[in-house]
């Protein structure tokens, strides 16, 4: 048994699950059922942190966690710091979920996503494979043919605050399917959006750091402590895969379609640094015209107005004001003397650049709270 | 105005508020106000880790923040993470406040304690100042002669595992001083306990690691980055100020009073590991008579049956598994070749060494749920 | 008796100490007495890697270590690791020292200058008072007016890759001083100098990340263990002092004079990370005409062949690679996509960065071997 | 070509091999050829701190650097740190080599060990395979039989501080075999030493801490950084292999030869902290009869005089005070409250504690001076 307390579904109860989304979001709401969810790929880091923060959802009970070959293996042993959940990892994913957060390999979901669709399942992935909208790109970033080429027209890119009509959208259909954006993306779109949407973007270097958990969980000879600590370096330079998001979704938010000049050709580094948890991007900019202070104030204040998870600050924020929330921080600012825009954003990768992204999709998704199961505060130091 | 939006108290309000913590957590559980709570000392660490938890505590509004000469200042200038919270930090404690955590160097709690007491605040007490039953104790460890010593006869020690029934006591009566243990006391004791009650420790050696947060939040040589990081060093030896309770609660359990012959001379080495948060301690036990591992498991399982924050483990645990939560972990082992036992406890030291802890005290002495506030998972990794 | 058993010079050696620095260098050379030199500053992490390399310098001898109000201190209390040399910290120069390092905050180097010069003595300051040539650099980047701006026309930008000569120039006059070049500035200058010596430079963004250490020893709020760990944050965006330097040099190199278009207007942007030491520049360039990848690799290959401490690597490099030695790695790699070349180079903000710089700098004005003293293979893991 | 530019011996030279290490070591001294070691397991964390040391030794050269299934991969591409010498590994020892160190895993360096000797090869061996005087303790301690017993009687434990003599005995015979010690066994032997050779251990429990280097560079999943920082834990209680080693030496230097009461029975608790180098062991210790502050100083400061890496210091050591070098720091004190007293004792486990240690078996068995190439001062911060 893999599930909560909240039991698996009945087959009464099944028959009369809603349809679409929203309307499994609102019985959930009118103090019915809470929506069944699932998680795939349950055993990493991003697994991990799905299970800290639906665990204390109050409208979604966990109804499986699945990893390969478990077979009903206690959370205890493979996320020890969770044993006080008393669940269990199996390998299939049982029927009665209404939603599947998948963190799997890249391509893995494209392959499996019928499985979910055929049975209603409603899919969020924290994977690739529905973020981008031209198959093309796929090659290009991945090296691979989407399986499922006519699924990406219909997906939505799971970033609340650039798509949330999107997902009310989509939440009124059966068969949704979301996207959810990678950490480095979320972190320098967020930052960036503003200056796109006005279509100040020139050229744009993005130098990003991060923690060490978004390179997941497996042991490897460069995530090993004695490797990292102690150490900064480059990786992953002119070919990161999220350079491929980050342009599509600059390019989506220009004024004049598909003509952001710097929007093509951002220049993404990221960096490994010796910590576990928290993105910074710094994004340097040239903007298209001068931009005064004044005006990059309004613009950025504009922009996230009224969004729960987003401050623009007034000092360079630190990772560690975010770490653990689903919080994403912006600090934007002219510089007279050489004309750049310089804007820097953080979060964790591991929240807001993955589970509680994903998490707050999920709710707008199904009309819930957008801020549910999301309320922790950053812990620091 | 310091206050969360829940606002402060109206003169009717305050002429029907219930004179014991117990009446007035019945009414905040009814639906009513919920208990108005001040924290003085605000501007450290384990300020702004009450501040973290009390800021979502269901039956707690924070009714004031209080630190030397602030007047006004914003949270998000003193503790950027909590930014989102829009509260401000004056230098007098309001007087609607229920009642009022201290997070004061030692000595000052107990210079200031009339000033709560005459409005009836509740008294939850993070420094030493109310932990020790025997004013000499004081003087021992403290190297300071108490102001107030019939006040220790009333004062509660805040562990909730062993001394439940007297918060629930105190709770019943106005004028509630509680003692809240220091962080290495609670890993200790609660490690200990089990062994302690059944007459069995003959010798002690308790050898801790405790991360840097521990020592506050105050720039020194020794907290410096470039001297934590990469080292290791023990300090205090002989002559740690918790090593007072810990003998004192192991003195308490025996079951021959005063007379448990490990409680007397406990070996207390801590030390500095460069981590933030976390302790660990290793206690090294001689018994006064064999004691097979059943019977160690049957003790561990006895003592913490129905706990919602202790957890006695399989394997030895480590202090990430309990980061940013109110849980505490024990694992006890005997060794057949030396005929030792250890037992080895971890925790976070800000939030089930300090905050938390203080807050669980809280939920018991109003007769709230003792977890209230408190469920957040840890977070890992 | 502040100085290792070499002693100091009795008044006839006095008498007979040759008047500049390549004459006393080569008498150390022929066996004679080392050339005697003093730390001004040795208090802090500077001084303490001095100490460290010139301790087992073959032709040095530590003639005094200076520390404000030091009267004799033992090392062992200031530096413990450094505790097996018996040396003591007095608040005087030694007369009889022939160079004297200085590791002190800026403006103090130039008020004191003459006091060492009027004794005859080199001066090798590794602060910034003597590394600009145009005074008014020093009103806008450090806010105070130079007080002896005449001595910066001699005065030598101690970067032994770039002005070997001036090096070699300045040892064959008396009363020789020698800027020794800020971290940041040296990991940037060295990173870019190939490009800005064939006049490639067009647009500059320099994202920057070092360790702590490079901030200093005395205990500041940002630099706490607990505020610095698990955290990465920019700090003096637009305003960082050493991009006066950087842009003098790299203008310097230009082959039309005054005119390399990126050396003006050079976006540097610092960052601190968990991590005590190492520092990695990303210099990210826009070329002023396209460059293919072995033009590139020609030119970093003939700027650095024959240098003992520079490596032009294949592979982007970690800080961890050169930590504890003299040694600075650079890769640079061209991207056909955005048309930008990406130029990296890490090195140990403490040696390469300060005073293993300083020493070598020292070793050419001396005509010692340029690796004197400075051989130490990096420390990793 | 695997060797440095001393290149590998002439046929000639070969003939006239001196017999034994010590006529070797005196040949080198005398400005002949210095002595060819190979490094066998030249790619893990121990290898790479024996070719970081030995590279740069007066009186060795390094003769071939030797990894399974290496053929001829270049030194920059295994340990980056160390490109700049110009190096390559192999997968066969060179039969020109005169010792060979041994970096291995337990039980392979006594299954080979025959393939040195019948070369007249000098055997230092950094494994556990020829610690143990009693064949018996393999069994318990590493669970296997030792293939080679006999060895055992003659093999030299490689601690100088303890088996100078016979290491200088060993040096005189073709053939010698060093077993050196593991880096806790090191740790805890020398901080127990001087009570033990007094008869003074009568309880002894050892609570040991080390960073991750010690574990090797194999990835692991509780060595990823994500798992170990931010984290203190125990592990292999009970169970630590060295406890062999411990208990041998401690015996070994008992008064009443095998009746060292403390000796049997030592409590060895080690513990993994977030840090790459360093080991500290506290040892709290119930003496056989009462001992004054004044006694130990005495104990200590005779056991240590003229040792040129021991230092008995007068507050406790942290580790970070002997990173990078050879040397072993001590610090002990009596506690009267207690009557127990507390050793503790700190050095690097990859120098002192492995490749250090095992170069300075080899100058004592040579007849070279005992730090020849084991000068460096530590680093830090």
């Amino acid at each position: 048994m893999s599930a909560d307390s909240t039991g698996s579904a009945t087959a009464a109860e099944r028959a009369s699950t809603p349809a679409t989304p929203a309307q499994r979001g609102a019985r959930a709401l009118a103090g019915g059922d809470p929506v069944r969810v699932a998680i795939v790929g349950a055993t990493g880091y991003v697994g991990a942190e799905l299970i800290r923060l639906l665990a204390l959802h109050p409208h979604a009970a966990i109804a499986g966690l699945i990893g390969r070959e478990r077979q009903g293996d206690p959370l205890a042993h493979i996320h020890p710091h969770l044993a006080t959940r008393d669940l269990r990892v199996f390998d299939t994913v049982p029927e009665d979920a209404e939603a599947v957060f998948l963190a799997l390999p890249h391509g893995v979901a494209a392959q499996r996503v019928d499985e979910f669709l055929s049975r209603g399942q409603t899919v969020i992935d924290l994977g690739p494979d529905f973020r981008l909208r031209d198959p093309a790109d796929y090659a290009t970033w991945y090296h691979f043919d989407h399986p499922r080429p006519e699924l990406l027209e219909t997906a939505v890119y799971g970033l609340p605050e650039l798509h949330r009509a999107e997902l009310l959208a989509a939440g009124r259909r059966p068969g949704a399917i979301v996207g959810s954006p990678g950490c480095y993306a979320t972190t320098t779109i967020l930052a960036l959006a503003p200056l796109a949407r006005a279509g100040l973007l020139a050229d744009v270097v993005v130098d990003a750091k991060s923690g060490v958990s978004g390179a997941g969980r497996d042991p490897k000879a460069d995530l090993h402590f004695g490797e990292v600590n102690e150490s900064v370096k480059a990786y992953g330079a002119f070919t990161h895969r999220h350079i491929g998001e980050i342009e599509q979704e600059l390019r989506g938010l220009s004024p004049v379609p598909d003509a952001n000049p710097g929007a093509a050709g951002v220049d993404f580094l990221p960096h490994l640094v010796p910590m576990t948890r928290g993105i910074l991007s710094a994004c340097h900019v040239r903007t298209t015209r001068p931009v005064s202070q004044a005006e990059l104030d309004q613009l950025y204040a504009d922009a996230y107005a009224g969004e729960a998870f987003v401050s623009v600050v007034a000092t360079p924020p630190a990772t560690k004001h975010v770490t653990g929330s689903n919080e994403f921080r912006v600090w934007a600012k002219a510089d007279e003397r050489t004309g750049r825009v310089l804007a820097i954003g953080v979060l964790d990768n591991l929240v807001k650049g993955a589970a509680g992204q994903a998490i707050q999709a999920f709710n707008v998704l199904h009309g819930l709270p957008e801020s549910a199961g999301l309320l922790q505060l950053p812990l620091a130091p």
